[in-house]
Protein backbone atom coordinates (compact mmCIF):
# COMPACT_ATOMS: atom_id res chain seq x y z
CA UNK A 1 0.00 0.00 0.00
CA UNK A 2 1.44 3.01 -0.97
CA UNK A 3 1.44 6.05 1.72
CA UNK A 4 -0.07 8.99 0.56
CA UNK A 5 -0.14 10.52 4.08
CA UNK A 6 1.75 13.34 3.00
CA UNK A 7 0.14 14.21 -0.46
CA UNK A 8 -1.72 17.28 -0.67
CA UNK A 9 -4.14 18.67 -3.51
CA UNK A 10 -2.94 22.60 -4.27
CA UNK A 11 -6.60 23.43 -5.47
CA UNK A 12 -4.72 25.63 -8.41
CA UNK A 13 -4.10 21.61 -10.06
CA UNK A 14 -7.74 21.10 -10.54
CA UNK A 15 -8.26 24.77 -11.17
CA UNK A 16 -12.19 24.38 -12.54
CA UNK A 17 -13.67 22.49 -9.20
CA UNK A 18 -15.25 25.12 -6.68
CA UNK A 19 -13.51 24.20 -2.95
CA UNK A 20 -16.45 21.71 -2.51
CA UNK A 21 -15.36 19.68 -5.29
CA UNK A 22 -11.28 19.54 -4.62
CA UNK A 23 -12.41 18.35 -0.80
CA UNK A 24 -15.11 15.36 -2.21
CA UNK A 25 -11.97 14.80 -4.85
CA UNK A 26 -9.04 14.35 -2.29
CA UNK A 27 -11.33 12.51 0.13
CA UNK A 28 -12.30 9.81 -3.09
CA UNK A 29 -9.20 9.16 -4.13
CA UNK A 30 -7.83 9.30 -0.39
CA UNK A 31 -6.01 12.59 -0.36
CA UNK A 32 -5.48 13.57 3.15
CA UNK A 33 -4.57 17.20 2.55
CA UNK A 34 -5.81 20.22 0.62
CA UNK A 35 -3.74 23.31 0.02
CA UNK A 36 -6.79 26.31 -1.18
CA UNK A 37 -6.28 29.29 -3.27
CA UNK A 38 -7.77 32.34 -1.52
CA UNK A 39 -10.58 32.77 -4.48
CA UNK A 40 -11.66 28.97 -4.02
CA UNK A 41 -12.10 29.54 0.01
CA UNK A 42 -13.55 33.03 -0.76
CA UNK A 43 -15.61 31.60 -3.09
CA UNK A 44 -17.05 29.24 -0.97
CA UNK A 45 -17.45 31.31 1.75
CA UNK A 46 -14.40 31.52 4.63
CA UNK A 47 -16.45 29.96 7.42
CA UNK A 48 -18.06 27.13 5.06
CA UNK A 49 -14.61 26.87 4.00
CA UNK A 50 -13.19 26.01 6.91
CA UNK A 51 -16.16 23.86 7.89
CA UNK A 52 -16.45 22.13 5.00
CA UNK A 53 -12.77 20.64 5.02
CA UNK A 54 -12.94 20.20 8.61
CA UNK A 55 -16.04 17.84 8.24
CA UNK A 56 -14.57 16.01 5.04
CA UNK A 57 -11.47 15.25 7.76
CA UNK A 58 -9.02 16.31 5.75
CA UNK A 59 -6.03 19.37 6.74
CA UNK A 60 -4.73 22.51 5.42
CA UNK A 61 -1.24 21.88 4.10
CA UNK A 62 -1.49 25.81 3.18
CA UNK A 63 -3.15 28.99 2.20
CA UNK A 64 -2.19 30.42 -1.62
CA UNK A 65 -1.64 33.17 -1.40
CA UNK A 66 -0.61 36.72 0.25
CA UNK A 67 1.80 39.01 -1.17
CA UNK A 68 2.35 41.29 -3.91
CA UNK A 69 4.10 43.44 -1.41
CA UNK A 70 5.79 46.17 -3.74
CA UNK A 71 3.63 49.11 -4.17
CA UNK A 72 5.14 52.26 -3.92
CA UNK A 73 3.02 54.11 -2.84
CA UNK A 74 1.53 54.87 0.69
CA UNK A 75 -1.98 53.70 -0.76
CA UNK A 76 -1.07 50.88 -2.14
CA UNK A 77 1.23 49.79 0.75
CA UNK A 78 -1.61 49.90 3.03
CA UNK A 79 -4.04 48.11 0.70
CA UNK A 80 -1.50 45.39 0.31
CA UNK A 81 -0.94 45.29 4.57
CA UNK A 82 -4.65 45.17 4.86
CA UNK A 83 -4.78 42.06 2.12
CA UNK A 84 -2.10 40.57 3.87
CA UNK A 85 -3.74 40.54 7.44
CA UNK A 86 -7.30 39.16 6.22
CA UNK A 87 -5.30 36.73 4.43
CA UNK A 88 -3.49 35.55 8.09
CA UNK A 89 -7.04 35.85 9.36
CA UNK A 90 -8.01 33.63 7.11
CA UNK A 91 -4.99 30.64 7.69
CA UNK A 92 -6.09 30.94 11.28
CA UNK A 93 -9.82 30.12 10.31
CA UNK A 94 -8.52 27.49 7.93
CA UNK A 95 -6.36 25.88 10.73
CA UNK A 96 -2.84 26.31 8.56
CA UNK A 97 0.06 27.95 9.64
CA UNK A 98 1.36 27.96 6.66
CA UNK A 99 0.47 30.88 4.27
CA UNK A 100 2.31 31.53 1.15
CA UNK A 101 3.58 34.79 -0.27
CA UNK A 102 4.28 35.75 -3.65
CA UNK A 103 6.24 38.85 -3.04
CA UNK A 104 5.53 40.90 -6.09
CA UNK A 105 6.85 42.19 -9.06
CA UNK A 106 8.20 45.96 -10.29
CA UNK A 107 5.60 48.45 -9.83
CA UNK A 108 4.63 49.85 -13.46
CA UNK A 109 6.75 51.29 -15.24
CA UNK A 110 9.64 50.82 -12.44
CA UNK A 111 12.98 49.19 -13.34
CA UNK A 112 14.70 49.65 -9.98
CA UNK A 113 14.77 46.34 -8.48
CA UNK A 114 17.29 46.95 -5.55
CA UNK A 115 14.04 49.48 -4.33
CA UNK A 116 11.29 47.28 -5.13
CA UNK A 117 13.21 44.54 -3.14
CA UNK A 118 13.76 46.76 -0.15
CA UNK A 119 9.86 48.03 -0.19
CA UNK A 120 9.30 43.70 -0.08
CA UNK A 121 11.31 43.71 3.27
CA UNK A 122 9.92 46.75 5.14
CA UNK A 123 6.42 45.28 3.99
CA UNK A 124 7.43 42.40 5.61
CA UNK A 125 8.49 44.02 8.82
CA UNK A 126 5.09 45.71 8.95
CA UNK A 127 3.07 42.04 8.15
CA UNK A 128 5.00 39.70 10.97
CA UNK A 129 3.81 41.21 14.21
CA UNK A 130 0.30 40.29 13.41
CA UNK A 131 0.93 37.05 11.71
CA UNK A 132 3.02 35.88 15.41
CA UNK A 133 0.30 36.92 17.40
CA UNK A 134 -1.93 34.93 14.90
CA UNK A 135 0.43 31.71 14.87
CA UNK A 136 0.52 31.92 11.08
CA UNK A 137 4.23 31.57 9.27
CA UNK A 138 4.43 34.00 6.61
CA UNK A 139 6.24 31.59 3.67
CA UNK A 140 8.35 33.44 1.64
CA UNK A 141 8.47 31.19 -2.45
CA UNK A 142 11.19 32.17 -4.52
CA UNK A 143 9.68 31.88 -8.12
CA UNK A 144 11.56 31.42 -11.19
CA UNK A 145 13.18 34.06 -12.73
CA UNK A 146 11.17 34.29 -15.66
CA UNK A 147 8.52 35.77 -13.14
CA UNK A 148 10.88 38.27 -11.34
CA UNK A 149 9.30 41.39 -13.17
CA UNK A 150 5.68 41.18 -12.72
CA UNK A 151 5.59 38.48 -10.11
CA UNK A 152 8.27 37.97 -7.65
CA UNK A 153 11.35 39.69 -7.04
CA UNK A 154 12.19 36.83 -4.63
CA UNK A 155 13.70 34.39 -7.04
CA UNK A 156 16.20 32.15 -5.66
CA UNK A 157 16.04 30.22 -1.73
CA UNK A 158 19.06 32.11 -0.70
CA UNK A 159 17.37 35.10 -1.46
CA UNK A 160 14.04 34.30 0.45
CA UNK A 161 16.25 32.66 3.17
CA UNK A 162 18.33 36.55 3.48
CA UNK A 163 15.36 38.32 3.64
CA UNK A 164 14.15 35.73 6.51
CA UNK A 165 16.77 36.65 8.78
CA UNK A 166 15.65 39.35 10.92
CA UNK A 167 12.28 37.57 11.72
CA UNK A 168 11.96 33.96 14.25
CA UNK A 169 11.52 31.53 11.86
CA UNK A 170 8.06 30.86 13.43
CA UNK A 171 6.89 33.62 12.21
CA UNK A 172 8.65 33.62 8.74
CA UNK A 173 9.40 30.45 6.34
CA UNK A 174 10.48 29.61 2.99
CA UNK A 175 9.02 27.03 0.51
CA UNK A 176 10.89 24.86 -1.98
CA UNK A 177 8.57 24.61 -4.90
CA UNK A 178 10.60 22.31 -7.59
CA UNK A 179 9.37 24.34 -10.69
CA UNK A 180 10.94 27.44 -9.65
CA UNK A 181 14.25 26.18 -8.08
CA UNK A 182 15.52 23.28 -9.82
CA UNK A 183 17.77 25.00 -11.65
CA UNK A 184 19.85 26.68 -9.30
CA UNK A 185 23.42 26.20 -8.74
CA UNK A 186 22.91 26.63 -5.04
CA UNK A 187 19.90 24.64 -4.28
CA UNK A 188 21.46 21.50 -2.41
CA UNK A 189 23.76 24.44 -0.38
CA UNK A 190 20.01 26.62 0.54
CA UNK A 191 18.14 23.90 0.91
CA UNK A 192 20.59 22.42 3.84
CA UNK A 193 20.59 26.15 5.13
CA UNK A 194 16.75 26.46 5.01
CA UNK A 195 16.78 23.23 7.27
CA UNK A 196 19.50 24.58 9.88
CA UNK A 197 17.46 27.57 10.35
CA UNK A 198 14.62 25.91 10.71
CA UNK A 199 12.45 27.60 8.35
CA UNK A 200 11.74 24.95 5.34
CA UNK A 201 7.71 25.32 5.73
CA UNK A 202 6.53 23.60 2.27
CA UNK A 203 7.73 21.34 -0.59
CA UNK A 204 5.81 21.57 -3.59
CA UNK A 205 6.36 19.47 -6.37
CA UNK A 206 5.38 19.58 -10.09
CA UNK A 207 7.76 19.12 -12.89
CA UNK A 208 9.31 21.81 -15.27
CA UNK A 209 7.82 21.10 -19.26
CA UNK A 210 10.14 21.87 -22.16
CA UNK A 211 9.58 23.27 -24.54
CA UNK A 212 8.14 26.42 -22.34
CA UNK A 213 4.28 27.12 -22.85
CA UNK A 214 3.57 30.26 -24.95
CA UNK A 215 1.98 31.42 -21.76
CA UNK A 216 5.10 31.08 -19.57
CA UNK A 217 2.97 30.46 -15.74
CA UNK A 218 1.32 27.38 -17.77
CA UNK A 219 4.55 25.92 -18.37
CA UNK A 220 4.21 23.13 -15.30
CA UNK A 221 3.50 19.82 -15.65
CA UNK A 222 2.91 16.41 -13.89
CA UNK A 223 5.97 14.97 -11.67
CA UNK A 224 8.15 13.16 -14.87
CA UNK A 225 6.80 14.59 -18.10
CA UNK A 226 9.61 17.78 -17.49
CA UNK A 227 13.12 18.19 -16.75
CA UNK A 228 13.48 17.97 -12.76
CA UNK A 229 15.26 15.30 -10.82
CA UNK A 230 12.85 14.82 -8.10
CA UNK A 231 15.45 12.13 -6.42
CA UNK A 232 17.87 14.32 -6.02
CA UNK A 233 15.72 17.67 -4.77
CA UNK A 234 13.67 14.88 -2.09
CA UNK A 235 16.84 13.58 -1.25
CA UNK A 236 17.92 17.15 -0.01
CA UNK A 237 14.42 17.87 1.45
CA UNK A 238 14.16 14.96 3.34
CA UNK A 239 18.29 15.38 4.32
CA UNK A 240 16.75 19.48 5.71
CA UNK A 241 14.33 17.19 8.26
CA UNK A 242 11.50 18.32 5.98
CA UNK A 243 8.49 15.97 7.15
CA UNK A 244 5.64 18.15 5.90
CA UNK A 245 2.90 18.09 3.35
CA UNK A 246 4.43 17.64 -0.12
CA UNK A 247 1.81 19.67 -2.38
CA UNK A 248 1.12 19.38 -5.93
CA UNK A 249 0.41 22.65 -7.82
CA UNK A 250 0.26 22.47 -11.16
CA UNK A 251 -0.88 25.09 -14.01
CA UNK A 252 -1.39 23.57 -16.97
CA UNK A 253 -4.20 23.66 -19.09
CA UNK A 254 -4.34 20.10 -20.41
CA UNK A 255 -4.24 19.29 -17.11
CA UNK A 256 -7.11 21.73 -16.17
CA UNK A 257 -9.16 21.03 -19.17
CA UNK A 258 -9.67 17.16 -18.01
CA UNK A 259 -11.50 15.53 -15.76
CA UNK A 260 -10.29 16.20 -12.20
CA UNK A 261 -10.55 12.26 -10.53
CA UNK A 262 -8.60 11.23 -13.82
CA UNK A 263 -5.99 13.97 -12.55
CA UNK A 264 -6.22 12.96 -8.89
CA UNK A 265 -5.10 9.62 -10.05
CA UNK A 266 -2.26 10.62 -12.23
CA UNK A 267 -1.17 12.73 -9.42
CA UNK A 268 -0.72 9.80 -7.05
CA UNK A 269 0.61 7.30 -9.34
CA UNK A 270 3.74 9.99 -10.43
CA UNK A 271 3.94 11.15 -6.19
CA UNK A 272 4.00 7.68 -5.83
CA UNK A 273 6.67 6.43 -8.39
CA UNK A 274 8.46 9.81 -8.82
CA UNK A 275 8.37 11.76 -5.05
CA UNK A 276 7.66 9.29 -2.11
CA UNK A 277 10.09 6.99 -2.22
CA UNK A 278 12.92 10.24 -2.28
CA UNK A 279 11.38 11.96 0.94
CA UNK B 1 28.25 63.93 -30.43
CA UNK B 2 27.55 61.06 -29.26
CA UNK B 3 30.57 58.86 -28.36
CA UNK B 4 30.23 55.20 -30.48
CA UNK B 5 33.87 54.28 -30.20
CA UNK B 6 32.54 50.88 -27.36
CA UNK B 7 29.52 50.60 -29.53
CA UNK B 8 29.63 46.95 -30.55
CA UNK B 9 26.60 45.38 -33.14
CA UNK B 10 26.16 41.47 -32.45
CA UNK B 11 25.63 39.77 -35.81
CA UNK B 12 22.29 38.22 -33.99
CA UNK B 13 20.53 41.55 -33.85
CA UNK B 14 20.44 42.05 -37.81
CA UNK B 15 19.83 38.57 -38.31
CA UNK B 16 18.56 38.41 -42.16
CA UNK B 17 21.64 40.43 -43.06
CA UNK B 18 24.92 38.36 -44.61
CA UNK B 19 28.24 39.67 -42.63
CA UNK B 20 29.04 41.76 -45.95
CA UNK B 21 25.65 43.11 -44.90
CA UNK B 22 26.37 43.64 -41.36
CA UNK B 23 29.84 45.13 -42.20
CA UNK B 24 28.48 48.20 -44.52
CA UNK B 25 25.80 48.69 -41.95
CA UNK B 26 27.91 49.05 -39.29
CA UNK B 27 30.14 51.27 -41.33
CA UNK B 28 27.64 53.44 -42.59
CA UNK B 29 26.40 53.92 -39.32
CA UNK B 30 29.57 54.37 -37.38
CA UNK B 31 29.89 51.14 -35.67
CA UNK B 32 33.01 50.40 -35.31
CA UNK B 33 33.05 47.09 -33.88
CA UNK B 34 31.12 44.08 -35.00
CA UNK B 35 30.12 40.73 -33.10
CA UNK B 36 29.35 38.18 -35.28
CA UNK B 37 28.23 34.66 -35.18
CA UNK B 38 29.89 31.62 -36.31
CA UNK B 39 27.21 30.62 -38.87
CA UNK B 40 27.56 34.39 -40.53
CA UNK B 41 31.06 33.99 -40.63
CA UNK B 42 31.17 30.44 -42.03
CA UNK B 43 28.46 31.50 -44.77
CA UNK B 44 31.37 34.08 -46.07
CA UNK B 45 34.05 32.28 -45.48
CA UNK B 46 36.61 32.43 -42.60
CA UNK B 47 38.95 34.01 -44.88
CA UNK B 48 36.72 36.08 -46.40
CA UNK B 49 35.07 37.33 -43.34
CA UNK B 50 38.28 37.99 -41.56
CA UNK B 51 39.22 40.34 -44.56
CA UNK B 52 35.75 41.65 -44.66
CA UNK B 53 36.29 43.43 -41.73
CA UNK B 54 39.31 44.22 -41.31
CA UNK B 55 39.24 46.03 -44.76
CA UNK B 56 36.10 47.70 -43.59
CA UNK B 57 38.29 49.01 -40.24
CA UNK B 58 35.98 47.65 -37.69
CA UNK B 59 36.73 45.00 -34.96
CA UNK B 60 35.88 42.01 -33.68
CA UNK B 61 34.82 42.81 -30.50
CA UNK B 62 33.53 38.94 -29.73
CA UNK B 63 33.29 35.39 -31.42
CA UNK B 64 29.67 33.78 -30.83
CA UNK B 65 29.86 31.15 -29.93
CA UNK B 66 31.32 28.04 -28.66
CA UNK B 67 30.12 25.94 -26.03
CA UNK B 68 27.26 23.01 -25.92
CA UNK B 69 29.63 21.07 -23.75
CA UNK B 70 27.22 18.62 -22.01
CA UNK B 71 27.46 15.73 -23.84
CA UNK B 72 27.21 12.51 -21.76
CA UNK B 73 29.09 9.79 -24.59
CA UNK B 74 32.79 10.26 -25.64
CA UNK B 75 31.38 10.26 -29.03
CA UNK B 76 29.38 13.53 -28.27
CA UNK B 77 32.30 15.06 -26.10
CA UNK B 78 34.46 14.79 -29.01
CA UNK B 79 33.25 16.17 -31.56
CA UNK B 80 32.32 19.08 -29.06
CA UNK B 81 36.24 19.62 -28.18
CA UNK B 82 36.85 19.50 -31.88
CA UNK B 83 33.69 22.26 -32.85
CA UNK B 84 35.17 24.77 -29.72
CA UNK B 85 38.80 24.06 -31.32
CA UNK B 86 37.32 25.21 -34.45
CA UNK B 87 36.02 27.93 -32.77
CA UNK B 88 38.58 29.23 -31.34
CA UNK B 89 41.17 28.88 -34.12
CA UNK B 90 37.86 31.53 -35.94
CA UNK B 91 38.24 33.97 -33.36
CA UNK B 92 42.33 33.55 -34.09
CA UNK B 93 41.83 34.37 -37.74
CA UNK B 94 38.86 37.12 -36.68
CA UNK B 95 41.25 38.71 -35.19
CA UNK B 96 38.99 38.53 -31.35
CA UNK B 97 40.42 37.34 -28.05
CA UNK B 98 36.75 36.35 -27.05
CA UNK B 99 35.03 33.56 -27.86
CA UNK B 100 31.55 32.76 -26.05
CA UNK B 101 30.82 29.79 -24.42
CA UNK B 102 27.12 28.43 -24.62
CA UNK B 103 27.46 25.42 -22.25
CA UNK B 104 25.18 23.38 -23.08
CA UNK B 105 21.39 22.02 -21.04
CA UNK B 106 21.03 18.64 -19.98
CA UNK B 107 21.43 15.51 -22.31
CA UNK B 108 18.32 14.33 -23.59
CA UNK B 109 16.13 12.87 -20.97
CA UNK B 110 18.66 13.75 -18.41
CA UNK B 111 17.39 15.45 -15.24
CA UNK B 112 20.81 15.29 -13.03
CA UNK B 113 21.99 18.55 -13.30
CA UNK B 114 24.37 18.34 -11.07
CA UNK B 115 26.05 15.60 -13.10
CA UNK B 116 25.70 17.62 -16.60
CA UNK B 117 27.55 20.40 -15.04
CA UNK B 118 30.70 18.73 -13.67
CA UNK B 119 30.78 17.70 -17.81
CA UNK B 120 30.92 21.23 -18.28
CA UNK B 121 33.63 21.76 -15.68
CA UNK B 122 35.57 19.11 -17.31
CA UNK B 123 35.16 20.21 -20.94
CA UNK B 124 36.66 23.30 -19.89
CA UNK B 125 39.46 21.74 -18.57
CA UNK B 126 39.27 20.12 -21.85
CA UNK B 127 39.76 23.35 -23.80
CA UNK B 128 41.12 25.55 -21.50
CA UNK B 129 44.89 24.95 -22.92
CA UNK B 130 44.61 25.23 -26.85
CA UNK B 131 42.76 28.14 -25.71
CA UNK B 132 45.63 29.55 -23.64
CA UNK B 133 48.18 28.44 -27.22
CA UNK B 134 46.14 30.33 -29.33
CA UNK B 135 45.28 33.33 -26.84
CA UNK B 136 41.50 32.99 -27.08
CA UNK B 137 40.00 33.89 -23.62
CA UNK B 138 36.97 31.43 -23.19
CA UNK B 139 34.06 33.36 -22.09
CA UNK B 140 31.31 31.98 -19.70
CA UNK B 141 28.13 33.29 -20.63
CA UNK B 142 25.30 33.04 -17.86
CA UNK B 143 21.99 32.31 -19.87
CA UNK B 144 18.81 33.31 -18.11
CA UNK B 145 17.44 30.19 -15.74
CA UNK B 146 14.53 29.64 -18.18
CA UNK B 147 17.51 28.45 -20.94
CA UNK B 148 18.92 26.05 -18.30
CA UNK B 149 17.25 23.03 -19.11
CA UNK B 150 17.81 23.22 -23.11
CA UNK B 151 20.75 25.82 -23.40
CA UNK B 152 23.25 26.56 -20.16
CA UNK B 153 23.07 25.30 -17.34
CA UNK B 154 25.31 27.91 -15.94
CA UNK B 155 22.53 30.27 -15.16
CA UNK B 156 24.02 32.98 -12.95
CA UNK B 157 27.37 35.22 -12.81
CA UNK B 158 28.58 33.77 -9.71
CA UNK B 159 28.12 29.91 -11.04
CA UNK B 160 30.00 31.43 -13.90
CA UNK B 161 32.88 32.72 -11.74
CA UNK B 162 32.83 29.48 -9.46
CA UNK B 163 33.80 27.50 -13.05
CA UNK B 164 36.41 29.83 -13.85
CA UNK B 165 38.31 29.52 -10.73
CA UNK B 166 40.58 27.05 -11.31
CA UNK B 167 41.53 28.87 -14.41
CA UNK B 168 43.89 31.97 -15.08
CA UNK B 169 41.37 35.03 -16.29
CA UNK B 170 43.22 35.01 -19.63
CA UNK B 171 41.84 31.56 -20.01
CA UNK B 172 38.60 31.71 -19.11
CA UNK B 173 36.06 35.03 -18.80
CA UNK B 174 32.36 36.02 -18.08
CA UNK B 175 30.30 37.80 -19.89
CA UNK B 176 27.23 39.88 -18.07
CA UNK B 177 24.50 40.39 -20.91
CA UNK B 178 21.99 41.94 -19.39
CA UNK B 179 18.72 39.95 -20.51
CA UNK B 180 20.34 37.19 -18.76
CA UNK B 181 21.11 38.29 -15.33
CA UNK B 182 19.03 41.38 -14.39
CA UNK B 183 16.76 39.25 -12.01
CA UNK B 184 19.78 38.43 -9.74
CA UNK B 185 19.51 39.51 -6.83
CA UNK B 186 23.26 38.73 -5.98
CA UNK B 187 24.48 40.59 -9.39
CA UNK B 188 25.75 43.66 -8.36
CA UNK B 189 27.97 41.77 -5.03
CA UNK B 190 29.41 39.17 -8.57
CA UNK B 191 30.08 41.88 -11.14
CA UNK B 192 31.89 43.23 -8.66
CA UNK B 193 33.97 39.95 -8.13
CA UNK B 194 34.55 40.19 -11.71
CA UNK B 195 36.21 42.42 -11.87
CA UNK B 196 38.83 42.14 -8.51
CA UNK B 197 39.20 38.62 -10.69
CA UNK B 198 40.06 40.14 -13.91
CA UNK B 199 36.86 37.94 -15.81
CA UNK B 200 34.64 40.72 -16.84
CA UNK B 201 35.58 39.87 -20.79
CA UNK B 202 31.81 41.32 -22.29
CA UNK B 203 29.12 43.26 -21.14
CA UNK B 204 26.26 43.06 -23.74
CA UNK B 205 23.26 44.90 -23.51
CA UNK B 206 19.68 44.31 -24.51
CA UNK B 207 16.20 44.77 -22.88
CA UNK B 208 13.98 41.86 -20.99
CA UNK B 209 10.43 42.72 -22.86
CA UNK B 210 7.18 42.02 -21.10
CA UNK B 211 5.27 39.86 -21.19
CA UNK B 212 7.75 37.27 -22.16
CA UNK B 213 7.27 36.27 -25.69
CA UNK B 214 5.20 33.23 -26.79
CA UNK B 215 8.91 31.77 -27.90
CA UNK B 216 10.88 32.49 -25.14
CA UNK B 217 14.09 33.44 -27.22
CA UNK B 218 12.99 36.03 -28.71
CA UNK B 219 11.93 38.03 -25.53
CA UNK B 220 14.69 40.62 -26.05
CA UNK B 221 14.46 44.22 -27.04
CA UNK B 222 15.86 47.23 -27.55
CA UNK B 223 17.02 48.82 -24.60
CA UNK B 224 14.28 51.08 -23.12
CA UNK B 225 11.70 48.73 -24.38
CA UNK B 226 10.98 46.63 -21.14
CA UNK B 227 12.16 46.06 -17.67
CA UNK B 228 15.94 46.39 -17.36
CA UNK B 229 17.72 49.36 -15.18
CA UNK B 230 20.71 49.93 -16.82
CA UNK B 231 21.92 52.43 -15.61
CA UNK B 232 22.35 50.28 -12.45
CA UNK B 233 23.83 48.08 -14.20
CA UNK B 234 26.22 49.86 -16.37
CA UNK B 235 27.60 51.48 -13.27
CA UNK B 236 27.85 48.47 -11.58
CA UNK B 237 29.94 47.25 -14.65
CA UNK B 238 32.07 49.95 -14.96
CA UNK B 239 33.22 50.31 -11.72
CA UNK B 240 34.01 46.82 -11.93
CA UNK B 241 36.95 48.33 -13.98
CA UNK B 242 35.58 46.91 -17.51
CA UNK B 243 36.43 49.64 -20.28
CA UNK B 244 35.64 46.88 -23.28
CA UNK B 245 32.97 47.27 -26.15
CA UNK B 246 29.42 47.03 -25.70
CA UNK B 247 27.83 44.73 -27.64
CA UNK B 248 23.76 45.08 -28.57
CA UNK B 249 22.40 41.32 -29.15
CA UNK B 250 18.72 41.27 -29.82
CA UNK B 251 16.97 38.08 -30.91
CA UNK B 252 13.31 39.96 -31.62
CA UNK B 253 11.16 38.71 -34.38
CA UNK B 254 10.10 42.16 -35.04
CA UNK B 255 13.32 43.95 -35.13
CA UNK B 256 14.29 40.91 -37.29
CA UNK B 257 11.76 41.87 -40.17
CA UNK B 258 12.28 45.77 -39.82
CA UNK B 259 14.82 47.16 -41.92
CA UNK B 260 18.45 46.28 -40.84
CA UNK B 261 19.47 50.43 -40.87
CA UNK B 262 16.20 50.98 -39.36
CA UNK B 263 17.54 48.87 -36.46
CA UNK B 264 21.08 50.61 -36.14
CA UNK B 265 19.34 53.93 -36.01
CA UNK B 266 17.32 52.99 -32.87
CA UNK B 267 20.35 51.21 -31.66
CA UNK B 268 22.52 54.18 -31.76
CA UNK B 269 19.32 56.41 -30.12
CA UNK B 270 18.97 53.89 -27.34
CA UNK B 271 22.55 53.25 -26.72
CA UNK B 272 23.42 56.78 -26.42
CA UNK B 273 20.28 57.55 -23.98
CA UNK B 274 20.48 54.69 -22.24
CA UNK B 275 23.70 52.52 -21.91
CA UNK B 276 26.44 55.42 -22.28
CA UNK B 277 25.93 57.43 -19.87
CA UNK B 278 26.42 54.90 -17.16
CA UNK B 279 29.28 52.98 -18.38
Amino acid sequence: MTDFSRLSLNSATTKKWTLAQAVEGCVAAGIPAIGPWRDRVEEAGLDKAAKLIKDAGLRVSSLCRGGFLTAPDAEGQAAALADNRAAILEAVALDTRELFLVVGGLAPGERDVVAARRRVADRLADLVPFAEENGVRLVLEPLHPMYAADRALVSTLGQALDLAVPFAAEAVGVAVDTFHVWWDPELKAQIERAGREHRLASYQVCDFNMPIAADALLSRGYMGDGVIDFQAIGTWVRDAGYTGDIEVEIFNQEIWDADGNTVLETVKERYARLVLPYV
